[in-house]
């Protein structure tokens, strides 16, 4: 072989090391979108063994993002990257921590859905869980489509969504205090409730946060603790 | 200059890049345990000074953030570095992370002492808030001084105190509840409370993932969700 052959050669490895990162990346990414729209499932309808299914699954994901980041060590030590490479790199290992932390807060979830069954019928707030639930996915769907296409314009949408989950979650939690304070006796199944809007708010979170490693894939920039009109102008005038 | 003396300069510059590395994450790790210090007193001493400090000073927690993690790009792209002195790269890399978040908990706290000291005297609950923060205090502290000494013993014994904290916060809650259900006028102030154990319960999180950090960078093992006694025979069988 020449060395001219022998080249190509490396570099074709390299590069299908690196398409590995994102095709298993958006594999995690899938499984925790599905653990999300489960675990939003089985409050609404009551469902505990669907929950359990979404907390039986937490194993796997907990793999796959030591697995992955396992991946992205090796390709820093073996081959070096530099520039998009090394930001392709980086922003994989950011975003498997944060699907995992998904991952978790789903989890916690389809456990306030099987004590919500355990205690019977829940008290209102369910229409705020539907309601940031399909939020919430629609943010995590577009975040995993964002990074299959490199699109960064569609990562600052993406943000943008977290601004309405913040309110909606403000908002769900003064009715749901209102209600804990009119009737006391519900306040326990109220709690769970609420921790599941606080999940599903964190979800929001991790996936703005993903969004931001997405910018800074594509566009180079840093754009934590940026407004989102900020971070917009920012990518457009780029 | 020879080439060896040429090399000489560019290993002591690469070692004190490193170095820089370790020094500001110190610097930023002192800076949020000051910050967790002060909110919890501002909690404790209804001081609302002191909790505006505490807000104040997450700005500049942020940007240590940023800039930390860029000087550690720079490092992984110009000096490509392998073995330990990439774990040491990847390790502050996710420790400044986890700093940034807890400086934000912190900054939660202290605009929960804001909120109870506008609301006027609090229910039960600061008793708990004291003992957890001491437990998240002295976390900290320990993890901080676990890096500073590369020292993987008592970075087990950080994720074992974990444990405890989440025993605590648990505990600190049912009581909480309790309360809330004997007297719902004051709900909306225990919850202020409870916000406060969540973001103490949080920080305790954060520093075992730090502590977890260390280990991989002493060890070369990755020790995520495996359970303490595991971690333990892992670290002291190494």
């Amino acid at each position: 072989m020449d060395k001219m052959q022998l080249d190509k050669h490396i570099y074709q490895q390299y590069d299908s090391e690196l398409e590995a990162l994102q095709t298993k990346l958006l594999a995690m990414g899938g499984i925790v979108e599905q653990q999300i729209k489960d675990a939003v499932n089985s409050i609404e309808n009551a469902d505990s063994d669907l929950a359990e299914k979404v907390i039986r699954i937490e194993d796997d994901v907990d793999l796959r993002e030591v697995a992955l980041d396992h991946d992205c060590t090796t390709v820093l030590a073996c081959r070096q990257p530099t520039a998009s490479d090394l930001r392709l790199v980086l922003a994989v290992a950011k975003m498997t921590r944060d699907l995992e932390r998904m991952g978790d807060e789903a989890q916690k979830i389809a456990k306030m859905a099987i004590s919500l069954n355990q205690s019977g019928a829940a008290p209102g707030g369910y229409e705020e869980v539907r309601h940031m639930g399909t939020l919430v996915q629609n943010m995590v769907h577009n975040a995993l489509d964002a990074f299959a296409r490199f699109d960064a314009i569609r990562a600052v949408e993406v943000a943008r969504a977290d601004k309405q989950v913040d309110r909606e979650y403000k908002s769900a939690m003064r009715e749901l205090m209102t209600y804990m304070m009119e009737d006391p006796r519900s306040i326990s199944r109220a709690m769970n409730i609420l921790w599941t809007l606080r999940s599903l708010e964190r979800i929001g979170d991790h996936t703005r946060n993903i969004a931001e490693h997405i910018i800074f894939l594509v566009k180079g920039m840093d754009v934590r603790h940026k407004s989102v009109s900020d971070i917009e102008s920012k990518v457009k005038g780029d």
